[in-house]
């Protein structure tokens, strides 16, 4: 390859490195890709990672010794993140949006991924420090924005499904109750999808009771995994929980179907 | 905001451009973003471009008039995408992936993130000409590389359901027989996500007897929508199909329970 110029570097490298976050490039790897020295790499990185910072696109960290290198991590501004969340609560606030029941169609946000992939990246944040192995959720509404977070961390997702399936290979099964509804439900999991050991985040769309939650952390038992955190896009208010400690990015605190009113609000962690 | 070097306005702009394709950013948005004049704006995009061509990272298409500016498309390189496949047909191939029945465990690819990601960029490339309003699958294994088939064509993902919820509102339910088994089954969308004259793209993870997709066009054509292409991760054969037309990424030809030996290959789109 011909001589690099320093500007083609640094927007190859910015994006080779964003496309698949949390995951490590050796120096080498670009100054072979380049055709550069390994200095001038160096002095790449630095260059990418202040234009990144000042423009709040996210950030690289660099890690010396055998596996070292540099990798991209996702960063939410907390100003836009915010703003994003507020846009989402009014938009959801549609009194167009409540369902015979006192239910809220949030189906459309959920699978937007333009949205989903915003969420997916403040969720991500939340958690990074906690090095989860993989996302676990249960189908289906929460799969798209549990897939994000999985991208934004570089991890597996792992979901559980409501039927076991002979496609599936061995399955490990549980029942568990329904925090708001108070039925009894099932969920299955690959049995090979996990090992013994690994650290869990369990990502979900909604959270009434927290029996979904409270399910996933006793499969996670099950496979002797330890949970490092849990995450909604969307948890009610006023209600008695099962698990504790989960955090949402909104907070939806009442939908009357009379007044035809529904009140959402970002929640302490937006 | 103080005055941007060229290259940080060329790796920020890559970074933004990237992070939602065939999405157009105003030539503005950039200048005010930068606070530089619109002619070097105008250069950067230029020279953004021949970064992205030059390591086949994607392109950027511009567009005048009054909803005019630029976009970033996605692109999957042939050669990397051969290779990519290739890859994974071996990985597919290991005897311990045989399950019960001559089934194949593929459920550990269909939920990676980054493989998803990369498998959906080539099912875009494919049908980004066509131009869909949205992309339509069926729950559950082949949401994850439909909703990147969505980011990568920057449209809505939509997924029918094999219940109806009454968290989803009106929904539309139609029967399909299944090609392989034919047993009947049942699958729902709701009412509102869909509006008529839409252009629809079907992706799914599995194809044998094609039920599934030709359910899914059943169900397009109760929404009065076009269907403008269809395809899956892996289709098996020399089956009898009920449809035609649909593209995989691979092709699965033989699994055999006694000699414990897979068979699949890169399809003829690869």
């Amino acid at each position: 390859m011909d001589r690099t110029k320093r500007n083609e570097r640094i927007g190859a490298m910015i994006k080779i490195l964003s496309d698949t976050p949390n995951r490590v490039y050796t120096l080498n790897y670009f100054s072979d890709l380049f055709g550069a020295a390994k200095s001038s790499i160096s002095e790449d990185v630095d260059i990418a990672q202040g234009i990144l910072e000042r423009f709040s696109l996210g950030s690289l960290e660099t890690s010396t010794g055998a596996n070292g290198g540099v990798k991209y991590v996702t960063f939410a501004d907390p100003d836009a993140s915010k703003r994003f969340i507020q846009e989402m609560c009014i938009r959801l606030s549609d009194p167009d949006r409540i369902l015979p029941g006192g239910y809220l169609y949030i189906y459309d946000i959920l699978s937007n991924p333009s949205m989903v992939a915003r969420m997916g990246r403040i969720m991500a944040q939340w958690f990074y420090r906690t090095r989860p192995d993989f996302v676990v959720t249960v189908e289906t509404k929460g799969i798209p924005v549990a897939l994000m977070v999985a991208q934004s961390l570089n991890v597996p997702l792992i979901f559980a499904r409501r039927e076991a399936r002979i496609s599936d290979g061995s399955m490990v099964t549980i029942n568990y109750v329904s925090g708001s509804s108070h039925n009894i439900q099932t969920m299955s999991l690959p049995k090979r999808s996990i090992r013994e050991g690994q650290r869990a985040l369990i990502i979900d769309d909604f959270m009434k009771g927290g029996g979904t939650i409270r399910g996933l952390m006793d499969m996670m038992r099950e496979f002797s995994v330890t949970v490092v955190g849990s995450g909604v896009v969307i948890s009610t208010a006023a209600e008695r929980r099962l698990v504790e400690g989960v955090r949402s990015l909104m907070v939806l605190h009442h939908v009357d179907e009379t007044t035809r009113r529904v009140e959402i609000r970002p929640s302490q962690y937006i």
